[in-house]
């Protein structure tokens, strides 16, 4: 598989002069940012963007470890021929018009040309491959539509390119850290359960995030994550009985009963998303936090009114909330204003300064009723200053903590620096119970 | 009550030479930015700011239409006093110190004081008045810290400052509209039912939300919910057990039974949001929108998944699909490529065009199946472009349309630019639908 992320050499089969065609923006963005060796494969053209092409793969003298297909459907298979004849053992195959426009029979002979060359083939109908780390990117979606992520450790793994793409073009937004990105389309030789296997063991992959519609072989799929020891966090789509019809013109999947699927899911210590911002709402809080010890969660905040509807949201989906010891109130009690309320919610109130969350966030890592901080911080109030943010790091190995900011453009960069130093942050308290109901 | 809005005439009380302090930061937003004559009230100082200041308001010879107090709660009393004796008939009053800390007989004090000076009065311990159009701008919160929406047709009426503060602050960097915000505290005289009642008749408001942890008269205020012809949005405070004990030392409120609300909300039309980020979710599209004829969802997609989920989503939700008629499925079957699918999800796929989505939502204006257009559009795709926004606006006012785009930094001025057109975006489309199934 380590060719697909990390190959030597890449052939580019489909480049051509026009700079907006599928093959030519892959193979601008390869030549861009890829270290490896890119060749350009093109019947009519000698050169390409002043690198030598060549008519087929066969007419290449040096090895070739990966090769990405983007012409039409009709000539792929003579292709994959080719590229057998030559020895490549690893295909990306982008082209469409395959058993998802009801093309069965071009699928199947696609099946058996890769079967008969031992040829590993992700697609098609994809869009391949990003690696965050060594940059390899065969998506088609040109960087100045799409922006790709840092590099990181949550992967992902989704059945539907354009949702793929929109997601991460979303985490890039967000800063999330990705280490890679798999689009399958129509997983024709290899399935959600090799690339599910791959990640498992990849090194540079913390956390594992699905889409998927259906999944081929369920008892392998099952047996496979139960082995991988990382979070697998996964959105289904297909849940409903319209939603599941339209799976089957998509990916040519059938979605099966849900019903099925949920229980397959808890039986392999899945965890599932109940729609698509939750499942990166829940990557990063395994991404950015140590490993919770316990379930009791404290709330902290500078606004009474969103201690009181944390409070709720946590109530309401059955997170434990902590009762803080006898000690801890006496001390924090003596410590603050009368106005506070040393409880949980613990109300800092509106003149809460860095100090005063410093004070609270220590005594709860003493605490030890308490073993996770979810921690309010509104800073439209008047002293709450960046350099919270420093005290906040001398306790992010003790025990979890998340933080709520609201707020507008004069919030941004706060979040930005908080999120710089790895804290979780959500924008709403019942995005961050969600999250943090199926971390615990 | 048009004077807390827009009083000719106003004396901040509490103002001082400190620049930081409550006083000076609600005089400076005053005299910067709302046009009235604006006095300042301190008893050591003869001028401030360039603005003669004067001990007390009787000193002031001219009218005064509105005080803002903002001074500690021990000296209210007698302020109030002066208040009455020089004729002044409303009041804010921003100071706390009363039954949110337990101070159970200053706040009756206060009560009486008011009452026998026949004062209308916003708060104490609170925020008070936000008002976009006038620019009449109580907040201690200066606009360095949390900036002001523009104005537009949304009142929000909120029990607790600080959160109420928060959401300004994000609707104001989502672009909202808002007519007036008030933060309304403890409400000694003037209730959430005066502040209702005051809404419903308000020409400026078009939509009203609320955050609210208790309700003192039920029996009055779901009276005068019934007779307003508004949508009412809630998002209820204190709905679980111990939420509902941490209102009592916030706002004081007894919080009661959620059931017992829940009904009572029903019964008034008052409609009820899951979640804060709902709340503003729900007012966009009653801000936005015109009325829907019905109740049928015709989903529209340039990605197969992201039509799935959404999908999902609306049969979830229990929201109804449309069915396209025999005659637009035929007509939009003959002109687009055979990839499309013409359902429910309809899939313009990933190589839409600008014009593919005006076929695809001109057909379904014309097919009296579909009420309702949810329209996905994933700017990632090579061949969709900002032009698209200009043919939109031909089919505004025939059925309400509602969009979900996802992405990064190169969607982000598409979003603004599909806002700025009037029409109602959606980042997921999970807070899309549930947004809808509360609208229609």
């Amino acid at each position: 598989m380590q060719n697909f992320f990390t190959p030597k050499s890449i052939a580019v089969i489909g480049v051509s002069k026009n700079q907006k065609k599928v093959g030519s923006v892959i193979f601008n963005n390869l030549i861009k940012n890829y270290k490896g060796k890119i060749i350009p494969i093109n019947p009519k053209q000698k050169s390409i963007q002043g690198k030598k092409a060549y008519p087929t793969v066969l007419d290449v003298k040096s090895n070739i470890d990966l090769a990405i297909i983007a012409i039409p459907a009709n000539f792929v298979i003579r292709t994959i021929d080719q590229c057998g004849k030559k020895g490549i053992k690893n295909v990306i195959i982008i082209s469409s018009g395959f058993k998802e426009i009801g093309n069965e029979r071009l699928e199947h002979e696609l099946y058996k040309v890769l079967e008969k060359n031992k040829i590993k083939c992700i697609g098609p109908n994809c869009l391949g491959v990003y690696d965050a780390h060594s940059k390899l990117d065969s998506l088609f979606l040109p960087t100045s539509q799409m922006t790709r992520p840092k590099s990181g450790s949550i992967s992902f793994l989704s059945q539907s390119g354009a949702l793929g793409s929109a997601l991460v073009d979303l985490a890039a937004y967000e800063d999330f850290g990705f280490a890679k990105f798999i689009s399958y389309g129509n997983a024709t030789n290899l399935t959600e359960t090799d690339f599910l296997e791959y990640l498992g063991k990849d090194k540079q992959t913390k956390v594992i995030c699905l889409y998927i519609e259906g999944i081929r072989d369920g008892k392998k799929f099952m047996a496979t994550a139960k082995k991988i020891k990382k979070p697998i966090i996964v959105i289904k789509g297909g849940r409903s009985e319209k939603g599941s019809k339209a799976t089957l013109s998509h990916t040519g999947s059938l979605a099966g009963s849900f019903e099925v699927y949920k229980g397959a899911f808890k039986q392999s210590n899945i965890i599932l998303a109940d729609n698509l911002q939750e499942l990166f709402h829940i990557a990063k809080l395994f991404d950015k936090l140590p490993k919770t010890k316990g379930k009791r969660v404290q709330v902290i905040t500078n606004g009474g009114g969103y201690g009181i509807v944390t409070t709720d949201a946590l109530e309401e989906n059955n997170v434990q909330l902590a009762n803080l010891s006898e000690k801890t109130k006496k001390r924090l009690t003596a410590l603050f204003p009368k106005i506070c309320i040393v409880n949980n919610p613990m109300d800092l109130v509106g003149d809460a300064t860095d100090e005063r969350y410093k004070i609270a966030i220590d005594a709860c890592m003493r605490d030890s009723n308490v073993d996770f901080l979810l921690i309010i911080l509104l800073p439209q109030t008047p002293l709450i200053t960046k350099s919270i943010i420093k005290e906040l790091n001398q306790f992010k190995n003790k025990k979890p903590m998340v933080f709520i900011v609201t707020g507008g453009v004069k919030t941004k960069p706060f979040v930005k620096e908080l999120e710089k130093n790895d804290f979780p942050v959500y924008e709403f308290p019942s995005e961050a119970v969600k999250a943090i109901k199926k971390f615990i």
